[in-house]
């Protein structure tokens, strides 16, 4: 098909995929004449997960181009596959938070954290060193409750990620884990409106 | 205690106390000249909470301001009160995204929220729009896993609601939301991984 068509079927204005194409996101359709190029649905599954990775899960174009690059030429593993999507898709965070105790905590849970690109470590030493700097006392227990319930929803998660491509893994992760989020947050606030009317308004 | 005083065991400087004493988030002391006040046990436990409210909650002096109001004339239901301290952390959410879907899962679940200011309907709407838009297909029976975990998470935080004073029970709602969130965050992606790494990974 003439990029035309790729732009009626993708949604993608002409334009966009001109610039796709000069940033190797999109590779080049294959040569008809000196002016003209040819495209194939492979160019349409691949610009709607450009879209996915672009739009929705707010990736820079060198981080989309890095994803991209190993969806190409996956690694091995299917893990490291998701691993790199998933590294994409994580916020920076401020270094010098202290780790060992997020380090001592995944040692108690046993989970295996890949520690060379320390990005979970670090957010969650972040979140847990703003509950301490603004006196909020969180009880053992209760971090072990929301490790356990986190722990059911990514098992789940994860059990759910297609195989069938590395496409629609990396997509799965990628938005996954971006778009999910604020629905789970807007999930707890609105459980805790339920619950308080529970709690503190019983019905007569 | 004079103000440097107040300073000192707040650790909040006294050219910040003075901003708040005009803002009127802080009540004045009790002259003890034309140019001095003494300030008491009460001043150092405001500061605390708007240290709490503005800093780590990332609230508006004038949220700041209206919360306090209700810390000081607590309505008679306990309900009410962490409603204005749950309202006032809400973000923002651009209006325009339809609700219908949302108040057909209320009704579903049988969950009360307080329908007059819809900010938690709609920053559900939004996220699941978002997930619409990304093509990204979220089956029911996931949607109502998350809602029971966010259902049981709330319910123990919600039992958790020091109930010995509404000044701790507001601090408790605004930090608890806005602080916990992150926690919850960093330990899914990480759960993530650990579930990957059983998955894709098996040990040998």
């Amino acid at each position: 098909m003439r990029i035309s068509e790729l732009a009626a079927r993708s949604g993608v204005p002409v334009a966009t995929i001109k610039y796709y194409l000069r940033e190797r996101l999109l590779p080049p359709g294959s040569l008809t004449s000196a002016t003209q190029a040819s495209y194939d649905d492979a160019h349409v599954e691949r610009l709607r997960l450009i879209r996915a990775l672009v739009d929705s899960a707010g990736l820079s174009i060198a981080q989309t181009r890095q994803v991209l690059q190993s969806v190409d030429s996956p690694p091995e593993s299917v893990h490291d596959l998701l691993g790199v999507a998933a590294e994409a898709v994580s916020r920076p965070v401020a270094p010098g938070h202290s780790h060992e105790r997020v380090h001592e905590l995944m040692t108690r849970w046993g989970w295996r954290i890949d520690t060379k690109d320390c990005t979970a470590h670090a957010s969650l030493a972040e979140a847990l060193n703003a509950l301490d700097s603004a006196g909020f006392e969180l009880p053992e227990a209760a971090l072990e409750d929301y490790r356990t319930h986190m722990e059911q929803i990514a098992e789940r998660e994860v059990a759910n990620v297609p195989t069938d491509s590395p496409e629609s893994a990396v997509r799965y992760v990628a938005l996954g884990t971006v778009l999910i989020e604020p629905v789970l947050l807007a999930l707890r606030r609105m459980a805790q409106q339920e619950a308080s009317v529970r709690r503190f308004s019983p019905q007569p």
